[in-house]
């Protein structure tokens, strides 16, 4: 037990049994081959199929400047202060060319790098939206598989890809500061409904009382049954706040129906499809060629067809077939 | 003819004439009738079928901070200078509750409030961003049938949403600024993509020659057939660069294929219904029931079926009828 271990392949049983045990190499090791789209990256996710729908998904967004790293930081040792083994993969859907660490993975890497309970992964987007978000379900039910307790994904920034990723989380924490201004805080405003949790950062701001207010009235106005989002305070760099912050999110777990995690894989799967098959639909009909579909767009334009109509006409796959 | 002006509804033949001469008040009501889906809606838009296609749509897009609202202010100004008739549409994707003036509103209001050359409408979102983006090309089409040379359509933000609606324009003009921060340039990345037109605003900065470098570095990474995209740097606050800007949105317009301008109407309306028919087909497949989905979701995730295969067969109107 003591040699070092021969590299298996995904085919073989001890692989999934390494990479179930939490092994820090088969998991990097799964991962590179997925995000590779090697031919093997069918053998790893035939193996942890059986595998997958036990970790609990945690989904950090919020603006540039708000101190996120660091808090995610903060949390990561809250969890393992807890016992928990943690995956994070933070997701930069405005970088292209990244590829290597982004965020605050630097940090992360110093304070946990020598952790065998945390393991850390950055996604940059290779072309599209689309892939990206694949790519990080994909990295997800890996990690999942591979007895992470928590999978955390952090995406930089607020913006609508941010918003689809953060879409695959069980629970979704918006992150923001006191004083960043009118238009950022306009900016944010458009991801308070998907939050689960919202976290004041930096709260000790004299400002952190006015941001505290404006997020609880902008609560007010995007209220929805069932569970009440708390907008807590936290200050990352002394750790002020992480233990709540902490309890709350599994709090917000623990009212979910409890089907809803180990349906989770699948109901991410559901997702994916969907969104893959309205690009298609998309795709196809901005090409249509032919009368048939200007003659569509004319009788919109006129008032004549609403939108709705005009759009199921032309879902149908027989529409605009003529030339 | 100097008795006021009586009240003309959409279907009388001197409404659209009134409308189509650039009448400000005939305008703002047949705006506010498609933005309250009024019964008169309709009417309004057979009138101005035959009347669109003229204006060149203009897009302002950029992060918070960079002095959006003055630049588009400032190329107002050389605009009217050169004698056109200027709509401005500003955009707010992110904000579900304003409705009234957002963004530099009040400055442009101030300085070109009296100008009846100039006709401003702020647009906020009221509920999803399909409806917005539809909103905003209805307006655009009626500020094109208004007499309208150019029409400028600005976003807050560079979010996913943002982006979209930007696509409505024939020239796109992406703002920054220097010194923002490289977690902010990020952000910006992801919409350096669009650009026809890239601006550096607050060029008196000792920061603005990194920036342009910057740029220029990122734009090498995306470069585009046909059209070089300029770099340009300007001081809105002292109307510097603002003629240069002008002449490039002018250039990059006659570059174009003549047939895009008079083709932009039925070209958005395309975008709209396949926008539309995307969402349709993305809601009807996330709520599919029964085993057949659940089936083709489980082949996806053990990786036995690609997920472009998997949506080509879940996007056919027959797929999972049987319960």
């Amino acid at each position: 037990m003591t040699t070092p271990k021969a590299r298996l392949s995904p085919d073989d049983p001890q692989w999934i049994e390494r990479l179930c045990s939490g092994d820090r190499a088969t998991l990097a090791r799964a991962i590179t081959l997925i995000e590779n789209e090697a031919a093997s990256a069918q053998a790893v996710l035939r193996a942890i199929f059986p595998h997958v729908g036990h970790a609990q998904v945690v989904g950090f967004t919020g603006a540039p400047g708000v101190g996120k790293s660091t808090l995610v930081n903060a949390y990561i040792g809250e969890l393992r202060r807890r016992g928990k083994r943690v995956g994070v993969i933070a997701v930069d859907p405005s970088s292209p060319v990244s590829g290597g660490a982004i965020l605050g993975d630097r940090i992360r890497m110093s304070e946990h790098g020598a952790d065998p309970g945390v393991f850390v992964r950055s996604l940059a987007s290779r072309g599209h939206l689309g892939g990206l978000t694949r790519m990080t379900v994909r990295v997800v039910d890996v990690m999942d598989a591979a007895a992470r307790d928590v999978v955390i994904l952090e995406t930089v920034g607020t913006g609508q890809s941010e918003v689809e990723i953060a879409g695959i989380a069980h629970t979704k924490v918006v992150v923001s500061a006191p004083g960043l201004g009118d238009e950022i805080q306009a900016v944010k405003a458009g991801i308070l409904e998907i939050a689960d949790v919202l976290v004041v950062n930096k709260a000790d701001s004299p400002l952190a009382d006015q941001t505290v207010r404006q997020l609880r009235d902008a609560l007010h106005l995007t209220k929805r049954p069932g569970w009440q989002v708390p907008v807590l305070r936290t200050v990352a760099t002394t750790g002020e706040g992480i233990a709540e912050l902490t309890d709350a999110i599994v709090a917000h777990a623990a009212q979910l129906d409890p089907s809803a995690r180990e349906g989770a894989p699948r109901l991410r799967m559901r997702r994916l499809i969907a969104a893959a098959a309205a690009r298609q639909a998309r795709r196809r009909i901005e090409g249509l060629q032919g009368g048939a579909f200007d003659a569509l767009c004319d009788a919109v334009l006129k008032g004549e067809v609403d939108f709705e109509t005009a759009a199921q006409q032309a879902l149908h796959p027989d529409f605009g077939d003529e030339t």
